[in-house]
């Protein structure tokens, strides 16, 4: 499981459903991933704690960039997505691994092509519309948008999701500029997962 | 219908669905609502356009404040309402009165309910986590995160949802700060709809 993503808040799952019980019940009553520690300041919003870390630790503003306009896009995509890529990507990504998982059964085909022919429609309003030509979400440099992008987009994948060729080209951008050596462990558990699964 | 919406994109619907089909489209290719226009800068997601309007209009800071903790509690609950808040509230409404308005039905009760049940969690979430003692989201004074929140227990009590008396209450706080006119001409829409319903 991608223990990575709550190492901050200081636990460590062991199994999926972990999350939906105490003692993480207590870092975080909303029983989700991810929850991030900064001091004594929690956030319990992965899009919330990205913001919050890059206006904090990113001096030079690259991250969220301050400019009003390109900031707006940064958040209109952070914002679109819960709805969008989030919900089918992680939809997709769920049930065709964790839920088989815990139950012992096959996925259910019904509701992982409902996920599927959803997240292609995604992949077509992304493309069109977010990215409109340019390399990344708020233009020719990488930010938080992308980040979330990137995660929502490679877990389908590690489950056998065919992303589009556009798709597939702006993630191989996005890891470039992350850093291939960075990205691919950033991107590791989905895909980790996967394999175990098939063993 | 809430043509206040879409007035500052010189859209204006005239019946439910508008938003589906051309020339709508045209404005929102993800066909929702609202859509925001600054001069030639179009923004197609309400949180994002909040953030962004405070940004450049509110030189006080009052409505999207620039401490980075307490924006970050009111990033934190834009960022959860779209699962939580907008997701059942806006389903409580639509369900109740847009569908068998379109379709000459009555409403789907297995639906209605599904949503009155998570909104009732919703509400006790939002009391113990984001509200915790406190008159607002963000601490003593009024924010984006209030405006966004108030729309979203709005519209289900039009319909008919019986709201907890701490939300209420809460509500009635938000309405004082915004101005009792000004509240009550925002949250007129949803209210005029069941009314015109019932003759």
């Amino acid at each position: 499981m991608p223990t990575y993503v709550l190492n901050n808040a200081g636990f460590h799952f062991r199994c999926w459903g972990d999350h939906l019980k105490k003692p993480f019940e207590d870092v975080n009553p909303f029983k989700k991933v991810p929850a991030v520690q900064d001091g004594d300041f929690r956030i319990l919003e992965s899009c919330a704690a990205l913001r919050y870390i890059a206006s904090k630790y990113d001096s030079a503003g690259t991250w969220y960039p301050a400019d009003l306009k390109v900031r707006c896009k940064v958040d209109e995509y952070l914002d679109w997505q819960h709805l969008n890529t989030r919900t089918h990507g992680l939809g997709y990504f769920v049930n065709m691994t964790l839920v088989p998982m815990k139950t012992g059964t096959e996925p259910d085909m019904t509701v992982v092509q409902k996920h599927e022919e959803e997240l292609g429609r995604v992949e077509d309003l992304f493309a069109s519309y977010f990215l409109n030509d340019k390399p990344f979400i708020a233009g020719d440099t990488v930010t938080i948008a992308d980040l979330q992008a990137a995660c929502e987009f490679e877990q389908p994948q590690a489950a056998g999701y065919k992303l589009k060729t556009a798709t597939k080209e702006y993630l191989e951008r996005v890891r470039k500029a992350v850093g291939h050596g960075l990205y691919d462990e950033l991107h590791a558990a989905p895909k980790d997962l996967v394999k175990a699964m098939k063993k």
